[in-house]
């Protein structure tokens, strides 16, 4: 009895969660299935009429619709851009948001949507989406399973209506060559995972959740997928009254083992992901952030088989520096991808806004340049138009703008390590541990007893300033 | 064209917002609306059927359903616990709550919802709503207009649905003895409203706005409601790059002097109430606290029209205690009514759970004590089951557990007041105030000159203790 | 008794917030006050003997100690930079900041100091200042009584060593054309202020404290300030158990207005400040933000007497940003004075740091040039040196460092006039209310039932995109 | 010559840092050493004269000075109050804070203090501490080396000196059955620490630090302390921009395992503890939280040799309940001890205050009866009285609140436990692992093709409620 009613529950609200608005004014308000489809058959055409490729014009240009900044075949610090930043779009945000939020219904009535989550709604939007990549210029793409196909009555089908969807994607993929950067499974919105999917306390919802992981991973091998993402959206707890952390955390780790397993066992050789978030929706997620997630790959020996995708706004909603998130990721040998959005700093919640900080995006491609570059990993735009934004050229001004911003701050990191003095002043503040007794201590050496007697024949230690004012004038002079 | 889809727009997304689920199997998934309205024809009877009228059984009683601390009649510091307490049910969240959230589908699945946002849904959720209120012995009700009514294709047509369901509730109020504590408009949710209400840069979005309010406030009037209250869920801004401020705070205040007039003209002789927030949805809202509140309020001249509606979460939220709002908003003469729930003191975002915390109760009630009690304001339960609550008893046990709190808080006050060292400690604090030089200070006369001179005859000043860990050590005490 | 400890408290405490190093090795470990005497007499020639004047080199130099952004003569916005920015070294932070915290003693080790807080020391380190305002090209200073001149055992001595002090910086005013941008009375530092000073439970601290404002009005007039500031940092509660915040409220404005008359008592024609901050020392400050300000103002019949000293760092503690702190003090004509300095956004207390980031220096500058400027206000660079940066070219760097983000976003608000698209916008969205109907609604006449009769008439508005993301695109252009 | 004025101002700081206020009015306010000793001297009798040893009389006593929750031998849950708390006072809040804060001076005037920091002042001291403790009841206490014994002019000065007091404090022990909870050494205060202790990019302060904390470990040793705890307060980084933080946290992970070899060199056999702290003095501190601290451990194969010591305040800055952070510690293991304090949810700093809160202590006091006990760990008041609360009995009404406390969460828990519905709650949620199918998951053998099967087999999972409001409703009614 309840089952059936959760399957109702299911159809619903993915209904409504995505729904935007008819295409067409003849499509009538009860939002008759019928009438999508007639409508995605009727579509001719392009999506994106008034738009043509988008093209760099350098930073005098004031035309919203061109690159200032990002020269896909620039050279920069001995590679192209567009190498160095590998953009993909998110379809999730892109062309499933809808403009709700907790206290407001959708906003956005973008031309193509009929109001339906529809087979034939899901192969017109994914047809925009390609349009839409092509015109950006941007040759990778994420999604979630569940949002670029709707759910079926069953998980046979539903598993159908992706791969309907998924053989469409293919095609245009080859068409253009584009490619998923990677692809997740949605394990939050359903209301089976409201107590989580790997920690649900629920057996048959681990199962669940596993089918799930099980056929997002094909799918993502299939469209020839460079990595494959886990975020946790419901992997923490509400409250720790009803909770027993410890098991939750020992079934995590079995699934993410098992999807390992199932990895190889297809032959999938993308990098698997761990997104790091600290809380929203749960009061505390399992993946907390950077530090956290190591941890827990340790403790249950999964170090190896996963690295880290750090988002910028959950960076920040975790008490850090997205900057902090990168370099920790990064010395720890972890950092695998990078979702490229910033929240505001004054605001508790996840804003996934474009960065547009020149000063955030040239440290964040400081760690980048550091790490060699993300590939097989990129940056992926987990951001969102503003509730407020509602013209189709919006989605276009955002994503020009984040690209931008993040060519920009490559542009003075390359200045930056030209300049060298940044460098200099680091290495400098180091070079006491390049002596004798320093390479001692740094080859685990340095016991306790022949340390004192040093100090005794030392005396008190001279301690240079640390020179942060003149770091922050050499790093925003490359600004 | 764009203004035909919006229209559509508005249905769709009512309907989705508020979807649950439906009551019978034999709805079809598509929610078409005559199944639902044929559901709502068949309901007979009772819809808590297992649940009697919630009775105080006394702190040792065991049972979820029942009373531990809230015993009506009983008399407390003079009045009735039930004069003091004045509990409303909030009939957004305890009757329209879908459970879901920015990343989750709707989880209820309420054996009396049918899926749809019909009239005859509506009416069928509307005893419900009565009868839970009987049931739990509360005698006051708050709602927005659209949570009791659909959105009709106009205004005139949203007018006459909810004129229909007023009727009713109005119905159901004389069968019950039961009347609004307030009513007010829902001014956030429609996308017509994003960039604001009062406050939107489109003068017919304004003039929405005080045409809706308008007939809430008639519809407040015409069912007995004591208060009417504004939350101005979108009055504020999301970035100052596209904002006038200054033209959007005078708008507002010339709104609430509209309000005020028309309040007068149709002799609604009920509270105007302002019902402070920082932020969420917006970055910054114009109402952030009680001072900013009470700022605007003098500076628009509007003192004396409007009281404030304190809401804990929200006070949270602005950085403050709820404590600290409360007393902020009686010592200003400005405290009318309280929203009583609570957040997680880490967590960024408006939780609106049930406040369970004995000790932060007893502030809040203490302030209430010293405020005379709120009449004709009272306690709205401005919180909701959390979203994996989803048996109909957690409605009662959520209610139930936050009505003994506050009751528990109640009767701490009174142990408190009857013990008296606390306040001792707190006019002995002071009592160097009480002398000959305190008065002329606290009269105004107590110019530079003349405090220099008794300064340099009284040298340094001895300076006691402030005894916070005994004013805390008393405070525990009563808990 | 206790009298008589507290007093050599005084004497104790502030030998030792102070304290620093002795300059000398000869100068014994006991800080003995002769030893520092003598070293102030020997003292000869410059203070900093390799630095020479800063000049201003443009954007490519790449000397620390040169201006890239700043030229002072040069005219931006038909006004010199020197005239728009009114740049002031802040005596407090650059010459009696010793590097300690709340974990760590001071760290600095100016080779001017000695170690004491002797007459002599306080003459040396005056001269000093002078020096490193001339060298930077500075022309205003901004002082607390105490920080400039040691504290007497009685109020008579520390005043005459106040006068004695003032009467060597006039004479180096004089020999300088350097003037005070404002004085300010150090009312949080000494134990007696612990529970507050205008707000102190003790009426003998109350008298304290308006004896000490007394004579800093009148130094302050004494040395030409243009400006008087209040700063409440013991102003507000530690917890409301023990506080009577009413009581409280009306003293602080008592204080405010004996203030305003002593002012116009002495003829001083300089602008009274006060200066927000939420928190810390204390749990809660009465003078939260701008908006609880301007509130106490206007209830307690202040307003027209003060404006507001808007400090950025404390404006992110408030949960507010910058910019809106600035638009709020502006549109209600209370913006009178900047604390230029930033926080750490992830940090939750004041860290006082000098503000290098470009973007957030062109939306305060935005604001200045809103508000016609800021004269008689300027900029205080209410900063301080890290406590590990411990070189005397940092405090220069430091300094640099700030003015030239400060001058970069005055040259980028320029452009941003100049493009003029960004205004364009904001213009725009907002001409729906230049029509007929707006103007009524402007006027206050807007009636609800008029309105109400027009949206019948119009049906459902439209509602124009926010255009966010391209407002981002224009600011971020022009840095 | 840096150096010789930085062992000066090592002299002078500590001097300032703990100057209180001379005992004697006939003590100059030079702070003449001798005179401080010569009263020390003079010292006869009691320190607390007023009061007697504190008594347990249950909760209906009103009296400050007694126990109203807190009965030593009284037996709860199988073993007696004060070995379930083990509670400890520490000497660095209780006997030498000064009240002074980051805008403000020293506040305390205890009677024995003579404003010096000699040796004979540091004795004096010690016997008042150990006099408070043993009329507290309390048989533990915690210490840094540098509190209790003041710094000489070189190492081998400054290990006399220490040795001088550990000499008095094991004669105070041995006459009143008090020990160690556990020592630890000071690398925070000192200048030459700025930029770190075993993280300090100068190879020298790396060997002092290692000097230090041979020492300390070799006196808590002597003294026989139960554990030794490490609190990086300056392991981290104010910046990124001047940091090598791989280096650094190799750096620190070879200090730590140096002193494990230390540990067992020297016989002792106590649990080392590491105490996260998030930030504070530093921006980024590398024990940031429970996690990152096990993160760390397992990094650098350190896991075994340390345990955690949790500390409330630290919990919440870092974004946690300290619940969590206590389970997260309890399940991995890791829970070794906890400093009992708490702070304000609205302040971003660490306020260190004496825990109150009973909800909160009941919290706290579940995990620690889940862990089986502390032992040999315990409860240390890494608490200090508000800088407001200047009566030597502040100082026992403060410790007195917080035992109380402590044992009332205790008597809580005890009351959960004996009801038993809220584990019950707990059990039953996760009992559909306790199947056939769960427990092959468990095991690790719950393959993706296998559960697939099951999915398609079993259909829609059935969810329950998860009851919270239920579980907190039980919570409270054991308070």
């Amino acid at each position: 009895m309840r089952g059936a009613k959760l399957l109702v529950l299911l159809v619903a609200s993915s209904l409504c969660l995505y729904a935007t608005i008819a295409a067409q004014e003849t499509c009538p308000a009860d939002l008759d299935a019928k009438c999508g489809d007639g409508a995605a058959d009727d579509w001719e055409g392009e999506f994106f009429p008034g738009i043509s490729k988008i093209k760099y014009e350098g930073p005098t240009s004031k035309k919203p619709l061109a690159y200032k900044w990002y020269n896909a075949e620039e050279v920069i610090l001995g590679k192209k851009m567009k190498d160095w930043l590998r953009f993909s779009v998110a379809f999730w945000h892109t062309f499933r948001g809808t403009g709700g939020d907790p206290f407001g219904a959708a906003t956005k009535a973008w031309p193509w949507e009929d109001g339906t989550n529809s087979l034939a709604m899901a192969k017109r939007r994914m047809k925009a989406h390609f349009e839409f990549m092509e015109k950006l210029g941007v040759d990778r793409w994420c999604f979630h399973d569940r949002d670029i196909a709707p759910d079926g009555k069953t998980l046979a089908e539903t598993n159908a209506n992706l791969d309907e969807i998924v053989e469409l994607a293919k095609q245009l993929q080859d068409e253009t060559n584009i490619k998923p950067l990677w692809g997740t499974a949605q394990l939050f919105m359903h209301p089976r995972y409201m107590h989580g999917a790997a920690t649900s306390p629920e057996v048959k919802v681990y199962a669940y959740a596993a089918a799930q992981v099980k056929k997002a991973l094909e799918v993502t091998h299939y469209l020839g997928g460079e990595n494959y993402v886990f975020w946790g959206g419901r992997e923490g707890y509400q409250t720790l009254l009803n909770t027993d952390m410890k098991r939750e955390l020992e079934h995590l780790a079995n699934f993410l083992q098992a999807a390992v397993d199932h990895k190889k066992k297809i032959g999938f050789n993308g990098i698997l992901l761990i997104e790091p978030k600290p809380q929203e929706p749960t009061k505390h997620q399992y993946d907390w952030d950077v530090a956290t997630t190591f941890s827990f790959l340790q403790k249950y020996g999964l170090t190896g088989e996963f690295k880290i995708n750090v988002e910028c706004n959950h960076a920040t909603l975790s008490g850090h520096s997205c900057h902090h998130e990168l370099e920790t990721a990064r010395i720890n040998d972890l950092l695998g991808n990078i979702d490229a959005n910033t929240g505001d700093p004054q605001v508790g919640w996840d804003t996934d806004e474009f960065l547009t900080d020149i000063s955030e995006a040239t440290l964040v491609m400081s760690s980048v340049v550091k790490n060699g570059g993300l590939a097989p990993g990129g940056f992926n735009f987990d951001a969102k138009l503003r509730r407020e934004s509602t013209d189709v050229e919006d989605m276009f001004i955002a994503h020009i703008s984040g690209m931008d911003t993040m060519a920009r701050g490559l542009r003075n990191v390359a200045k930056l390590i030209e300049d060298g003095s940044l460098d200099e002043l680091v290495r400098k503040r180091y070079q006491s541990f390049d002596s004798e007794i320093g390479a001692m201590i740094e080859a685990g050496k340095g016991d306790f007893e022949t340390l004192e007697k040093k100090v005794l024949e030392w005396g008190e230690p001279i301690v240079p300033s640390g020179k942060q004012e003149l770091a922050e004038m050499l790093f925003q002079s490359a600004l």
